[in-house]
């Protein structure tokens, strides 16, 4: 880059390759790195190579791990009889951050898309079988996206695990709270009267 | 951050001190870091520790540098009479870009604000000053913002330099390129009459 030092022009090239950072971004992360403190840049630098250190998939759910298992799995004051059925690591934080559930999870990592080729073995429902047929499962909580792969995926789970014994259950679909029904589009509409509940 | 291994928990946490970068973003980063190769997370890693360890401030003009002398400095393509008054760095990136100045450069690494308290010892004036005095300089050319404490260096530095056999100059202020006339403020305006040329 022209005018800027060489260590400048790598570092501005680096950020420019995250993603959402365009280059006027990346000048400027480039320059507040330059003048923040040797510390900040240090720190920034390890946890960069510590994730790809350290970050693997916990070998009982696949959700993000810095152990073999992770906390959640390891944790014994969840409840081990109900499992969370989610696609993506992030899946999993929004859940935890609700609060509200307090079992297991399983990461599929990805859904269904017959249109870009992902059947039922590229993703991690076998295990999923094998985990509610060798565990004492009560419920198994499907909580995929509500898009065409999400539910595909969904429908597919039910199947699956039709011919153990155990209550498979879909989060509501429905209008978001706070939302106006009359922004609300006809399908979630039509899902929101499918999934109504006594008052 | 719950639901996230350690190391994630970290790097969302450093990528969060950035400039710009809130809680979402982080997330957005680190994810996306989790899932790149190994070795963009190694050279992005390295860019920024080379920064802080490489990059110093040119001993001549103040521009950022690998080296004790900048690579504009050390050109001996470029017209060294003539030298350009910035404020900061970035300005130099900005000029180079434009690509029709080949003289050098002096950033003043600041701007003369009485309200902060930063008189003319808090910038690089007297280096400018012994420059211009020791070196054969034709002209220098004053590029410093056009708000109030631009103005105000501007002129300061006119007075600094009125003793010294040089001609000095500053770029002119109005209508930037492409805009319409009617979103032009009053004071644009007048700057644009005032700085009128033969047409």
């Amino acid at each position: 880059m022209k005018g800027f030092p060489k260590s400048m022009s790598e570092l501005i090239k680096e950020f420019g390759k995250l993603p959402g950072v365009g280059p006027k971004s990346a000048q400027r992360l480039a320059f507040f790195l330059l003048k923040s403190d040797e510390r900040f840049a240090k720190e920034l630098s390890e946890a960069i190579i510590n994730v790809k250190k350290n970050v693997k998939s916990c070998k009982i759910c696949n959700n993000l791990s810095d152990a073999e298992i992770c906390e959640i799995c390891q944790n014994v004051s969840r409840d081990k009889a109900v499992i969370c059925v989610v696609e993506r690591p992030g899946n999993v934080i929004s859940i935890e951050k609700m609060g509200q559930y307090h079992g297991l999870y399983h990461v599929l990592l990805g859904a269904l898309s017959p249109i870009d080729g992902i059947g039922p073995k590229d993703i991690k429902l076998h295990d999923l079988f094998q985990r509610v047929k060798k565990e004492k499962i009560k419920e198994v909580i499907i909580a995929t996206d509500s898009n065409t792969e999400g539910e595909a995926t969904a429908l597919y789970t039910v199947k699956l695990l039709k011919s153990l014994p155990v209550k498979v259950t879909r989060i509501a679909s429905g209008i978001p709270v706070g939302a106006n029904l009359e922004y609300a589009d006809q399908a979630t509409l039509q899902k929101a009267f499918r999934g109504r509940i006594k008052a």
